[in-house]
């Protein structure tokens, strides 16, 4: 369990625009790129929210790895699709810039898809699927990402993590928000794993040999992740059937990079990273009074079904992380301490000093994705 | 390893063609029906195939729980959108005339979207996904189905095996064809294993008291299947969340049954089954050429990639699949004796003798999906 500080998301925010707009990002990009990385922080996807402000954005426009005003252009546009080049911008506003696109179009034709290729790293994929909620929509949001992940029989890294996500509308339920990595475990809790000297499960990856390995260290060393599903046995080419759908409609369709080819955040190679999006108006098939009510009355069946033992409740996707946002949003967003520390560490070095009072602290340590 | 018949494809078509028109089927729909069971059995996947031509459609059929015209109506319909009724018909003739109309829409829009309510059981998801490649688009094809399925931290079935299959366009590559279960595996080859006396593997299923078993006749008789990735520790809840997104796009969209309320096909109650189909030309984003360029460099990338010990390829999804259905034109589709001689017990029953004469036979087991 590490500390962390809790801060009031909007302190948080305004620091994370300060902090981009010091690098020549705009104004209302810095806002988007400070909401989507805050956002994963208060609904408990903690290894995607500030913590990942310099490592992933602030490093690289210090080099000039990433354009700041992230200039995005049209490829090929009809009333259904957009192709977008991101430009090698932020991935966070080339995506939040698409998926604003991608509901516009689906305003007006009732389905659309935009794709996007040349950008980096967006964040939560989540959080663009959660965009189209407030239309009365369906949103989908896939991105590919560094390789990390074998397919089955393979020995090597040839896929990201390639995450799904999916925000479903409902009526008085909390809309059905699936935010998945195709991989058993994303290489992160791995390194938790590591940090706190446990082993992981037999299943979560591999050794460099190609051995199925309980030691995290093998794993994060020359090692990589098993998809969803795991070995063969228990039907791991599902999981990496989904993956390599994932870096077909995010890499392929868009025209970014695909497989190894795409390139890791923390490295100074161009990304290339591909993003798809997809917006549904469920009217077009059912009135939509009659879906939102459908939807609630499907997850209230789940969730009262009968319990395994030890367990008193069943959750839908998206439940856990929309109480977690309620909670932070009352007592404040946490951040690890170590977070705290470089951001205030680096904050002095580039004079945008990092000197938000956190409203206190606290020591819980939820399951990342 | 049981003893299987070989036959034509287009015996065993031209068979399945008469059974059903004996039920008053339409010719054409009749056909389709045979093609939709035979390709199942071409492609391997035999517990979809004419193994259900009977136990699936003709015990309804006589028993008038299946309308054999299959009368669609069209309940809500947009330039880019088809909402179906199915008529309580044949579950692959509405689902082929809902993918074709979805496909012809998708030849003017780029993209379109048919869901079905009112339908039963479909066959393989994959065959109509792979309508799509016909006309270089991406096709989707997903259905519910009865609860067999225990959401995370459940311990009963609340969502069907729902398949999700995606179908993509390649250059000189066998298209990418996915056919999945949300399951790890589904009900009938956990039988397989309770007929050869094995046990299961731990994961793939509960008792009814709610534990993990390695007993599969535990989890046929009141027992549960586990989601894609097994108990939460492998991440069961994202396969339990693919389940639902599932149940969401087919039932909920669909106005169809959901959950625990769809229907068994060999229970005498109403299945109400729901589909959702989509088609995406790949053209709206990217010039064809270069899309199925960019697929087959994807894969062969894949295919090329280092294997594990005592594995010397790596698959690409619906690739087994395709070399299966060539052997199969070539030597004859195999059908299990007992197949066999169900069909010439009920053929003799109805009228409708069986009376094909077989090319040959194999003892060939390959794992259904």
């Amino acid at each position: 369990m590490t500390r962390k500080y809790l801060f009031k998301a909007d302190d948080l925010k305004a620091y994370v625009s300060r902090f981009l707009m010091n690098f020549d990002v705009q104004e209302k990009d810095a806002e988007v790129m400070a909401d989507v990385l805050v956002t994963a922080d208060l609904r408990g996807v903690d290894s995607h929210g500030v913590i990942r402000l310099h490592t992933y954005y602030g490093t690289r426009l210090r080099k000039g790895l990433i354009d700041p005003l992230s200039p995005t252009t049209v490829i090929r546009e009809t009333p259904v699709s957009l192709a977008l080049d991101g430009g090698n911008g932020l991935g966070p506003v080339v995506a939040h810039r698409a998926m604003e696109q991608c509901i516009g179009k689906a305003e007006h034709s009732g389905i659309a898809i935009t794709t996007v290729c040349n950008s980096n790293h967006f964040g939560i994929a989540g959080y663009y699927a959660m965009m189209a909620l407030r239309h009365n929509m369906i949103g989908i949001s896939l991105t590919n990402s560094r390789p990390l992940v074998a397919p089955t029989y393979g020995r090597t890294a040839m896929l990201g993590t390639n995450p799904i996500a999916v925000a479903v509308p409902t009526g008085t339920e909390h809309p059905y928000v699936l935010d998945m990595a195709t991989s058993i475990v994303p290489i992160g809790r791995v390194k938790v794993y590591s940090k706190s000297g446990k082993r992981i499960p037999a299943g979560w990856g591999m050794n460099n040999d190609g051995n199925v390995t309980e030691d995290p260290n093998a794993v994060i060393d020359g090692g990589v992740l098993f998809p969803l599903g795991g070995t063969d046995i228990m039907r791991g080419y599902k999981g990496y059937g989904l993956a390599v759908l994932v870096d077909i409609l995010s890499g392929v369709l868009s025209g970014a990079a695909v497989s190894t080819g795409v390139g890791d955040p923390t490295n100074p190679n161009r990304a290339n990273v591909g993003h798809f999006f997809m917006a549904i108006n469920p009217d077009l098939l059912r009135p939509l009074a009659d879906f939102t009510k459908g939807m609630d009355e499907l997850l209230q069946q789940l969730k009262m079904a009968p319990k395994i033992a030890g367990h008193e409740r069943i959750y839908i996707h998206g439940e856990k992380e929309f109480e977690q946002a309620e909670r932070c949003t009352a007592q404040g967003v946490p951040v690890l301490a170590p977070v705290v520390d470089s951001l205030k560490e680096i904050g002095a070095e580039i004079g945008v000093p990092f000197e938000l009072i956190p409203l206190g602290t606290n020591t819980e340590n939820r399951e990342e994705h």
